[in-house]
C-alpha cells in the first residue's frame, strides 16, 4: 500500500509531517510518497536527522503551498500546483492508494470532490472526524463539509458513517443518531423531520432516532448525523469545552503547594484522561464519499499524531471502505 | 414587586418550588403568588414545615398541571387551566409583575408569545439562558424558542440580549457574537451571511463578528446569537460536555485510596469549580421579547436554585427590561 502525504499541510509542516511519515514507515508496512518542494523537504530531513527514512520516500515535487488563508476554491485555480492539489491528483490517477493532509479542510473537501471525485451515487462528501466519548469514540458525519443540506444527504451521511464505523473502526452494528432538539420524531425543522423519516426507513443502518446534544459526550450513538453547520458546531464546541474544563482543572492544581502535591499523586490517571479526550488519539477525519481514501489530519498534529493518522489511513484503505460505500449506495 | 410562580412546574414541584419561594420571601423583599391546586400546596407546605411563609403567599388556585409530555400548544387548549397557563394569564392581566416556571419550556414559550404577547415590533421571543464561562458568564439568544429563523430575527436576538446583559447582568458594552463555522464575514449559509450584515450595521450593539463554537466556553463574547436550533445545540452540548468531564474527573478521584486522599486535599477548590460551572448559579433563562418578564427556571431546580432564579426575576423586573427593549426596537 502506498500513501501520499501532503508535506506542506498544517501548522507544523514539513518537520512534524516528515517525522510522522518516518515513524509510519517503520511501524506500518506502507510506502510513503510526500508532496512538496524537494529541496525544502531534503533540508528539513537533514535538519531533523531523518535522511535515512526520507530516502525511502518518493517525493512528488511541487513548489507551491496552499495555506489556511487561501479560499477553498483556490485548489482548482491559483493553487492547482500546491502540495495538496498535486497529492490529490496523484491519488486520483492511481499513483497511490490514499491521500492525507493536515492542511486547509475546506480546500481538501473541494479537492476531494472535484479532483478525486465522488463515489457514483453519492450526493456530497462528508467531513467525518472520530472523537472520544466517555465510553469510547464516535463519529460526526458531516462535521463541516456542507453548510446547507437536503434530507437525502443526511441519509447518506448516516449510511457512510455506519459503514466506516463498522468496517474501519470495528464497531458492531453501529448506532446511528440524528442530532436534534428533542428525541421525538416530529422535533426540529423540516430538514430534520424529513431526514428522520429517510433514516428510519433505511434498512441498512441501525437508526436509533434523534440524539440530543447533551447525550453525545456519553457515547449514546456511534455515528452522529448532522448537516455540516450543526456538525461543525458540535465538533468545535465539544473540543473547546473539553479543553476549557481541562484548563480549569489544571489551574486548580497549580493554585498552591498542597494542590500541586495532590496533582502529583494522581498525575498518571490525569494523563490517562487527557489521552482519552485527545482527538489526536483517533488520528484524523476521513472525507467520506470520495472515490479514493482522503484524510484530514489535525492542523496542529505533531509526529505521533501524524503516525496515528497514517495508521488509520492504512486500516481504512485496507478495509476496502470506498468499495463498501459504493456497494451500499448502489440502487 | 409581586412575582407569580408556577407551583407545579418542574421535576421537584411543588416541594422545592415552595421552599424556594419561602427563601425568596425572606431574602428578596418581594411578594409571591403561587399557582396550583390549593389543597395540595397547603399539604406540601405542612409536610415541609413551611406553613408560616406559605400563609404570606397568595394562591391562584387551579387544579390542572401541564407536564413535560404535553405538547407546547396544549397551553392554549386542553391545558389552559393549568398552573402555567393561569400564571401567564395573571401576569398578562397585571396581577403580578413577572412570572417564573420550572415547567415545560416549549409550552412556556408558546404561552409567553400567545398569552403574555410580544413587545410591539418584536418578531419572536427568544429563550435566553445565562451560562458560566471560564471567565464569567454569557447568554445564548436564542437557545431553542425558534428552530427556524430569518436574519432580522437574529438581529433582534442580539439586540435584546445586549440590553439584558447590560441592564440586568451589569455587563458594560456587551460583546455580541454570531455563532458561525468561521470568523470571516462571508462564512456560513445565507441566514448567517445576512444576519452578519444586519448585526454589523446596527449601531446600538457592540457586534464583534462571528464567534466559533470552540471560543464560547472561554467567554469570548457576552451574547451568543444563534437560531434556536443551533443555540439549543450549543446549550445542551455545553452542559453535557461539562458534566461528562466533571464525571470523568470524579471517577479518577474515586479510583484508589491515594486518589481519594488527593481529592480531599483539593476538595474546596473542586467545589468552587463545580459551582462555577453550575448553570443553576445564574438562576434561569428569560423568555426575552415578551411584554412582561417571563422566566424559565431549570427543570430540576431545587430550593436554592429557585430562590436564585427569583432573585434574577426581581432584578430583571426592577431594571425595567421590558420597557428598555420596547424603546430599543422602536423604529
Amino acid at each position: 500500500m502506498r500513501i501520499i502525504v501532503d508535506g506542506f499541510g498544517g501548522d507544523n509542516a514539513p518537520g512534524e509531517i516528515l517525522a510522522g511519515c518516518a515513524q509510519a514507515l517503520e511501524e506500518l508496512e506502507v510506502e510513503i510518497a510526500v508532496t512538496g518542494d524537494r529541496d525544502k523537504l531534503l533540508a528539513c530531513a537533514r535538519e531533523r536527522g531523518l535522511e535515512e527514512p526520507f530516502r525511502k520516500m518518493e517525493v512528488l515535487h511541487c513548489p507551491d503551498v496552499l495555506t489556511m488563508e487561501d479560499e477553498p476554491g483556490s485548489i482548482l485555480k491559483e493553487k492547482s500546483e500546491s502540495s495538496m492539489a498535486v497529492g490529490l491528483r496523484a491519488v486520483a490517477q492511481g499513483q497511490g492508494d490514499a491521500f492525507a493532509s493536515a492542511g486547509n479542510s475546506g480546500a481538501l473537501t473541494v479537492g476531494a470532490t472535484m479532483i478525486v471525485k465522488r463515489i457514483k451515487g453519492i450526493k456530497r462528501v462528508a467531513f467525518a472526524p472520530v472523537l472520544p466519548s466517555t465510553k469510547g469514540f464516535f463519529m460526526i458525519s458531516d462535521a463541516g463539509a456542507n453548510v446547507e443540506c437536503r434530507p437525502e444527504m443526511l441519509l447518506q451521511f448516516g449510511l457512510m458513517g455506519s459503514v466506516y464505523m463498522e468496517k474501519v473502526m470495528g464497531v458492531e452494528n453501529p448506532r446511528v443518531g440524528l442530532v436534534n432538539v428533542g428525541s421525538e420524531s416530529h422535533k426540529g425543522d423540516p430538514l430534520r423531520q424529513n431526514a428522520y423519516g429517510l433514516l428510519k426507513e433505511c434498512g441498512e443502518i441501525n437508526f436509533i432516532g434523534n440524539i440530543e446534544p447533551r447525550d453525545i459526550p456519553y457515547g449514546q450513538c456511534d455515528v452522529v448525523v448532522a448537516d455540516g453547520f450543526t456538525g461543525n458546531t458540535v465538533l468545535k464546541l465539544y473540543e473547546g469545552t473539553a479543553l476549557a474544563m481541562m484548563g480549569m482543572v489544571k489551574d486548580i492544581f497549580k493554585k498552591s503547594a498542597k494542590n500541586k502535591l495532590a496533582a502529583a499523586m494522581i498525575y498518571k490517571d490525569l494523563q490517562g484522561l487527557k489521552k482519552t479526550m485527545n482527538y489526536n488519539t483517533y488520528g484524523g477525519a476521513a472525507i467520506i464519499g470520495a472515490a479514493k481514501p482522503v484524510f484530514k489530519m489535525h492542523g496542529n498534529a505533531q509526529a505521533p499524531a501524524v503516525a496515528n493518522a497514517l495508521r488509520l489511513v492504512r486500516d481504512c484503505t485496507h478495509s476496502g471502505f470506498v468499495e463498501l460505500i459504493a456497494a451500499a449506495v448502489r440502487p
